[in-house]
């Protein structure tokens, strides 16, 4: 069953493929009174944006939002916001080999196995290009959570990561990867341009920070503020790994060395839990970290079967990002604006 | 706002504190006309049981399940199957320290930041011991998914992993770990002796595969697979992280080596995957692996604060497991079962 | 699809069936820190208990309730409240003859064709004894809500109408029909013996006025606070027809006659609209009109079929209320006290 | 909350406002391979299109609806349809009075007392406006469900009722008020001519009926059939009153009389609970019928009070329908058919 929508109050539902006329997110109750306009959203895609760099897909798109509802005079009036982008540079040409052939590592398969049909161009509606959708919709969120501040940055490309120690925040809107560490980046560059060029793929690991979150958002048990974000964020395209604060390495731990001892205040001595306890925001930063897979799409031919079951071999051409993490940084932004908006409201709408 | 159910048409709800009268689970959607008694649910219960083995906690409790509603002659109606356990080893004095001082780690001081008021006998809701209703659930789902089989064993423990080469599925029942691994079991055992008699507490990582899921499962973009297998499994008590197939190591692949090329059949040659593309399974054994952090329960005095908010150290003493993670193993598979009967049914929702 | 639970942010989950050991609700997103004991909820249940007079059935049931869960030192917590009511005076025999045939007017073909098995003890899942658990979670509901004031009252049995002008809110429990108009409560005392003595059964209205609701609860457009009420009523056992304010009288006035003229305050001068416009609670009295069919089991011998097909005659024998209409007063109270539970803290959610 | 999205698993979202550029619907879970294109959905805006008679409002709309997605070579994919439709016809500076005061009936009041902002243009959100995007997803809906055939009709106007020996399937069609007895028509057409030269306005009832639904849709407790139509009914504005079959009829009648008996096939002998039983399709046609209140736009001023409070008087000029239940009748059956749609998709998740 297609399940399009994601939230609880603060609720948005995404639509359209990518090759097709235009996309769009509809975002659902969203508080009255907040002052909103297109300009409001626009950064935030333009930082999401393909074509800013020779490390991104080269498909060119503006990504122009247009508000279409759910605003009065500039503020919103808490109906429906519907906000609709359009497709402007599809070459739906590129792709005709795969409306026959599946590419491994894509959906392509299971989508004809699920549906018995698929918009192939593109990739349809499981190209990343609904990530844009995404992005439009957490601008929303963030106006809800101004007390929050949101930021995510590539702590790893193909295996690389940066030096904890040389963290920069200053660093992060300074190169094409939202690298904190500036050493890191000259050496991610080179990296992607060798990957690049051999038409090859890599992965990446983003982390997100938010702090400013109050102790109390989130909920037991399949409402925990962990939960609803590891459903968040394992909903991006290519991702196949979430962690909450120390994540898999709190597993290696003792229990002494995971603890996150208190003091007054309070304030707490560590965050190995990531801002979260038994599912609820503790107050300390909530922090998230997310692995993407590299990009399915190669030029190295593949073996693979056509939708008869016969076998061949595959290279995908098309326009695409050698290293899809990387633009996943501005996308797991929004997914977390969007699950923390949703908690706050939930938060206020049972304990006042 | 508290959302104590998961799932959209399988769906189940669980209540009840530690050291309440009774827990319970409360499945509905289920399919009509399965056969089914306690004793189809009681055997999972007792995998999962406390005070199996000097390796978890000392707490007696029988865990037999009562069915109370929705069956007639031992065959499911359709109609909400009520599941109660009643809890018969409370012993809330040994916890009459936390009901003053947070234990650092644990959900105290959220829960009290969140409700102003919490059950702190044994952890009231937060405690682990609500993992058996998801347990009695996921026994129900499991009858609504013959076609699969479900695995979990435990691949690390403080950060001693198997052998994958000795893996041996015959000895997950074989010893008190549900390890796989005949060897690493030995050591563990030496470990855990060794950590719980010092008071203290070690992580561990617990992988699950389930086989025979058909290709076609799950569904593009807020409920795929992978996000709601993502969202069950950081629902869990003292989970930190989720990757499905290679997870955080796919970040480190190039696109060439991460590819899972497909031959006639349609077959895989490899499963990187994890069995699911596009948030769709693929046919292929649907693969994750959990992290749990070492039980916030140790003997150590660790610094924290009163409700007050006044400094002060607490030690936990109470009945725990000195590694959560192995009981949670039958609790990953449970929720793995529970994730794919509720998609088994959507997808037969909306594509016939 | 089975869905027993009902509401968004309040909401509550019924499972029972009329002959089995227990019946039950399960409360969840109730807001922490409510004085919640026993004590709170069984005089409302003693109101709809059968039993309490000649004209209800003779069932004898104590319908005493316990909580299970969601409270600590008689306060709720925020956690789910589980309430659970023991059925003590099943007689299944008097039921043999309807596990083979069809009783016209009751779910028991309806049942059957959905789901090839049902539990025809009594009814089983379809009983009116369901409705024990929609009073016990609204007793939580109305604690959600101190502002409010909810009445229902009987205002027509059997196309006897009570005469507006004689309205008595102090009769309405001086009867056994819960009728706010004593002459007519001696009317239908008379009808109710003759009908029950004739083995035969009387339709119903129900009114039902919720006073102190604040202007705002509710919201455009699927979860308008009508509709949500519309949906509460119509799934209560016999209910045919719900109207809001003036209902089904407004289509035949004009305009001017329905307007509701507004002066300073805001003071209404007339409340045809039932304290609803757009979705949305007006400040006025909340007024809802719900049909109840007479009881569908009569000793009138009625063609029906078995199991198989065959034509036979069923009279219902067992034990029933001549006018189910009259105990569903309490009910209409409890489930209007759920929706606007829900409605307020939705309100607070996104209102603030 | 604003919620404004319908359905369970066959959902759709509405949004826009009377005046903005545009509205639409979003509509997901759609099964896949349908044959779909705007001509599908064109012809059911038609029938709905204001400005067809003189007794509609004089708004010109061409109501022309684009697919933007989740189509695939005139196929459905599965993935999310979104539909969209223009506004052309705002003439905003008509409403300029109501900027300021509040139009009893309306919605002006109660969105301001829960959001302290509204559109006022052309009544914004709370406009009839937003039914056409019902009746473009209605148009979807009755592409998953072809084996039931739909027919809402008009049988009461100002309380003047159709004469039920007259009716006459091939009427409906061949007049403007979806009259199914073309004598009654007659009246209606010089009541309603009355009426708009008086800038009064009157009510209606809609009777609308699906027949070749099978026995088993819909489900205990609170996704009753019934219990979904009346939300759905209610739902659509101006509706004040929701009947099952007999409705508030049946609440006149003795067992006896309200009893549909049943002979071999099976058929039943008479129809008094409209199809439905314990909430589940009978197989028999599923009969709803829906009041209308009069349009609260009328030329007689009428005191109320302006957005400070202030008593004033307000006449809404404008562009109405005398009488909304008229256009009502698409818009019934486009929220019978969503009904069903979803009811038929859930039916096959639970019960295979």
């Amino acid at each position: 069953m297609s399940f399009n929508t994601f939230g609880r109050l603060f609720r948005f539902s995404t639509w359209g493929e990518s090759h097709g006329p235009t996309i769009g997110a509809l975002v659902d109750g969203c508080p009255p009174g907040l002052s909103l306009t297109a300009a409001d959203i626009q950064p935030w895609l333009d930082r999401r944006r393909p074509g800013s760099s020779r490390f991104t897909t080269q498909r060119r798109e503006p990504d122009a939002v247009r508000i279409l509802s759910g605003t009065f005079e500039h503020r919103t009036t808490g109906t429906p916001i519907s906000l609709i982008i359009e497709n402007v540079d599809q070459r739906s040409k590129d792709y005709n080999q795969i409306a026959g052939a599946y590419r491994p590592g894509h959906a392509d398969f299971a989508y004809d196995s699920k549906y018995g049909i698929r918009d192939w161009r593109g990739g349809g509606r499981s190209s990343a290009r609904e990530t844009a959708s995404r992005v439009a919709a957490g601008a929303v969120a963030r106006l809800v959570i101004p007390e929050v501040t949101i930021r995510a940055y590539v702590v790893e490309i193909g295996g690389d990561a940066i030096d904890p120690a040389s963290f920069d925040d200053a660093a992060i809107d300074a190169n094409p990867f939202f690298c904190p560490d500036a050493a890191a980046a000259e050496r991610w560059a080179a990296l992607l341009d060798q990957v690049r060029k051999a038409g090859s793929s890599v992965g990446a690991v983003v982390e997100c920070v938010a702090s400013g979150v109050p102790a109390g958002w989130g909920a037991p048990l399949y409402a925990k503020l962990d939960s609803e974000l590891a459903a968040a964020m394992m909903s991006i395209n290519a991702v196949k790994g979430v962690e909450i604060g120390d994540g898999f390495e709190a597993a290696r731990l003792r229990g002494e060395e995971n603890a996150d001892p208190m003091r007054a205040g309070p304030t707490f001595l560590a965050n190995h839990a990531g801002g979260i306890a038994g599912g609820i925001s503790t107050g300390q930063p909530v922090r998230v970290r997310v692995a993407f897979k590299p990009t399915s799409s190669i030029l190295t031919p593949t073996q693979t079967i056509d939708r008869g079951g016969a076998e061949t071999e595959i290279s995908t051409k098309g326009r695409h990002d050698p290293c899809v993490g990387i633009r996943g940084a501005p996308v797991v932004e929004a997914m977390m604006a969007l699950v923390l908006a949703d908690q706050k409201l939930l938060h206020r709408g049972q304990c006042g």
